[in-house]
């Protein structure tokens, strides 16, 4: 026996969401026949309007309703720093513990030439006119992620950075606050040597 | 910061869906701005027509997009047996493994005061009436889930339908095909042992 059409339509759609295999993805239809109509039809709007509402900040790559994002619009904020992290949601992560202050730029991912993803291919061309047209700029900290892609985006931004005369930082790296030295990998362990500080 | 309405709003849908929190919601949320557009709007049509094509088989319960379902349509079945279950989704599983080529009727649920679930809340009316109107029916197989709950519909259900004369089974209890008796719960071990069969 098949499924009608009409469910096993929807369960080929939650299927191409990430990390959604059929039977999560059948369970998903079923429990949308058994919400309210209403309901239904505002899910069905919001995907559509996340898709066609929102677009990229002309200045930071930010996802926005307008063409400046909330941030850059922001008056208020350090315009001395600029942030750049891989994705909009890791500005989320950043933001919400509420020491930073500065500005960010999104680069859309990092460099992975086995992907084929090149210097191009990222926000780094935006990035540069910021910079060149902006001399409120003192200090562009780097939060790709701990990854060896990430790592190597850093080195590459911070070699074309520099010769501007902007400062170039890093997120430390090293043991997780809370965690036990035991179970800590031997690449982190090394990090956190190299970057002791003084007590 | 807070995300832009169109992606917080979507978050807030995905986290309907059971088993979804936040953190996969926003993974899916982000997910969907990669998509195609038309990818998208293909997804919020399922969404909607699911909703509104669907509905329930006026025999047996079953969801379908006709008046009535597939299997109650196809003569070439049995018609002497039908095989009650909960969900929609149980007949898809049991038809599949090509073993049973008889009826379904679907409750849409179990028996469970505690939810306010009594037999008005069935479709135990609708059973009975088919039973009443249709002599051909000779067996009624119980496939409720081996729950508490599923025990006593079953139970409740066998006391309704054995004084017109009708055979009632409930499908064995026992040991999983491949498991070990070792890692076997209590209760199964008991029912494998009261179902025990002559070799």
């Amino acid at each position: 026996m098949k499924y009608p059409e009409p469910i096993s339509k929807l369960i080929d759609s939650y299927m191409m969401l990430p990390g959604i295999g059929r039977k999560t993805a059948t369970r998903m239809a079923f429990f949308t026949l058994s919400m309210d109509k209403s309901r239904v039809q505002e899910f069905a709007d919001n995907l559509v309007s996340a898709k066609t509402d929102l677009r990229y900040c002309k200045i930071c790559g930010n996802i926005t309703t307008d063409e400046f994002c909330s941030i850059c619009k922001d008056e208020g904020r350090d315009q001395s720093t600029i942030l750049v992290v891989e994705q909009p949601k890791d500005i989320m992560a950043i933001d919400d513990m509420n020491s930073y202050n500065g500005l960010y730029h999104v680069l859309g991912g990092v460099l992975s030439p086995v992907d084929g993803v090149g210097p191009e291919e990222l926000n780094i061309k935006l990035l540069l006119n910021r910079l060149r047209t902006n001399d409120a700029v003192k200090e562009l900290i780097i939060a790709t992620n701990a990854t060896p892609e990430g790592e190597a985006t850093a080195q590459y931004l911070a070699k074309l950075v520099k010769p501007a005369g902007i400062k170039v930082t890093r997120l430390a790296h090293g043991l997780s606050v809370g965690s036990d030295i035991e179970y800590a990998d031997e690449m982190t362990l090394k990090s956190a040597v190299q970057g002791r500080r003084e007590i």
